[in-house]
């Protein structure tokens, strides 16, 4: 067990992609072997640069995320590239959009594309992803570009994931900068005003610089125009990164951001094994279901049912 | 003190409109007095209909929430609108909003609209909203509209909280059904063509309907179309809700539905409390700190980190 562990750290070590592929995949399902095996891939993690690309639904950011892909590979960078896609029975979109986008990077092993599907899993979307970027970075990717579609807390939570956040807005999507979501405009470090061809595209810009006047920190969000179809503006954003990279290290930003960052992931890995650990203690599923019965019934308060759960898993601790 | 809450609490039972609005206020800021509170005010809830709206940016979810307050109102029944919207420095929606909409109902205190702004509250947007729908159930609110703004994973949650939820698309949004979150069909238990007028509508339901017929449980979503704007459909609407409402009835469902709620919230407290009281028996912030530094430095593993942080609280637990 402890060999086949090694070995297939050694493998994704060597950048083995069907090794990562498992990897990612084992982090998706929850698989018991996923987190020894992230133990021993952690130490030469902490190289990749993680780029995260955000945006509504329209917003064209596959086609973004191909381009700088591509930009990233000319230039001899290797590249892993993470489409996060909340998948159900209904869509199946995610493994779709998985095998149409691979053809055009498929003869390419510069480019590792995954789609990752986690929803329900425990620990939530942020945190599978997260763990997913280490594989690519214990791999040897230079670049990790993470793609989230939709704008919801979760994506809010995978963008700050990454040391550069992009967030695309693009014209007449009847979901102007007024709209957005609060936290994504502050999540953002630079702003592609995507499909920037369009009729509206400065006035979406205009709106985006006032916007980035108001923020606090000591990084104005740059604004860039792209049109990714054509790959318009592309060699700009790449510069955009670039010097946005430059001042989180000049800044110091960097080693704040990724303490921020840690603390956050901490916390939530304990509150995971807490829970798994009190749930366990109490009597499991059924116990849980019964004080669920009580509460409906009004015998008993949410507040109560939790004191009890506490003091069960308090006692389970001390017996 | 424990006479001030049980006088708050009586304020609250008589349907006293500024103590139910401080008890949401002490909801949203995380006010020690809140739990209290809501411990005696539990008894009498369970009583009203939580009715979810969302959608979009864009879908006319205040406006159809208007028509259908108007339209319990005109049938006598006391109605509570929560308007949820994560707001921000950026913003400042919630409150403007309020403003706004304050207006229409403002003459009648049979309705009761207030704007939930709980963005890093501990415990999440989920937990409060569903607080604060209790503060209106024991405040003899007999249907309470729950309206979230945009559609991430936070939405679906509250959504979730719903016996009836409301899924609205508009056509010509770019935001089609196949672009869909996921999660957020198949919380649907009616979908809501809105702004049914446009161009496109015709297209939006069938595809709802195709949607609809995909689903796997007892019940097939309803298809509704409305104008929220000229009130066209809000009849036909509360008919469909009236139904589904039957059918929840009838097949038992709703039982099951309140019990797997309970057990979703009763986790999601019990995972709070844990994690605060982890947290503080681990040296608080402080400790978590010095562990994310180590963890960032490569000289411990994540998991490492967290088992240390386990026995650490185990110690406190037993020391």
């Amino acid at each position: 067990m402890a060999d086949a562990l090694h070995n297939w750290a050694a493998r994704i070590h060597a950048g083995d992609t069907r090794a990562v592929s498992r990897a990612i995949s084992a982090i998706e399902n929850g698989d018991g072997r996923a987190e020894g095996l992230l133990a021993l891939l952690f130490p030469s993690t902490g190289r990749a640069f993680l780029i995260g690309v955000t945006g509504a639904a329209g917003t064209g950011k596959s086609t973004l995320v191909d381009r700088l892909a591509a930009h990233y590979r000319s230039k001899d960078q290797t590249v892993g590239i993470l489409a996060v896609d909340p998948t159900s029975p209904f869509t199946g979109g995610a493994i779709l959009g998985d095998r149409i986008r691979m053809q055009g990077h498929a003869a390419d092993a510069g480019v590792f594309i995954r789609s990752m599907a986690t929803r329900g899993l425990m620990g939530g979307l942020a945190q599978a992803t997260a763990d997913a970027a280490l594989v690519l970075d214990a791999a040897g990717r230079q670049i990790v570009l993470i793609e989230t579609v939709g704008v919801g807390q979760d994506e809010i939570d995978i963008a700050r994931l990454a040391d550069c956040t992009l967030v695309l807005v693009v014209p007449g999507l009847g979901d102007d900068v007024q709209n957005m979501k609060a936290g994504l405009l502050e999540a953002a470090d630079i702003f592609v005003v995507n499909k920037g061809d369009r009729e509206g595209a400065d006035q979406v810009e205009l709106q985006l610089q006032e916007t980035a006047h108001l923020s606090a920190g000591t990084w104005q969000p740059a604004v860039v125009r792209t049109t990714a179809t054509t790959g318009e503006g592309i060699a700009a954003l790449a510069g955009a990164i670039e010097k946005f990279r430059a001042h989180l290290q000049s800044s110091g930003e960097q080693r704040e951001r990724i303490l921020a960052q840690w603390k956050r992931r901490l916390l939530s890995l304990l509150e995971q094994k807490l829970l798994q650990r009190a749930v366990e203690e109490t009597g499991g599923e059924r116990g849980l279901e019964l004080l669920a019965r009580e509460v409906a019934d009004r015998k008993k308060n949410p507040y109560e049912a939790v004191r009890q759960l506490l003091s069960a898993e308090r006692a389970g601790r001390e017996g």
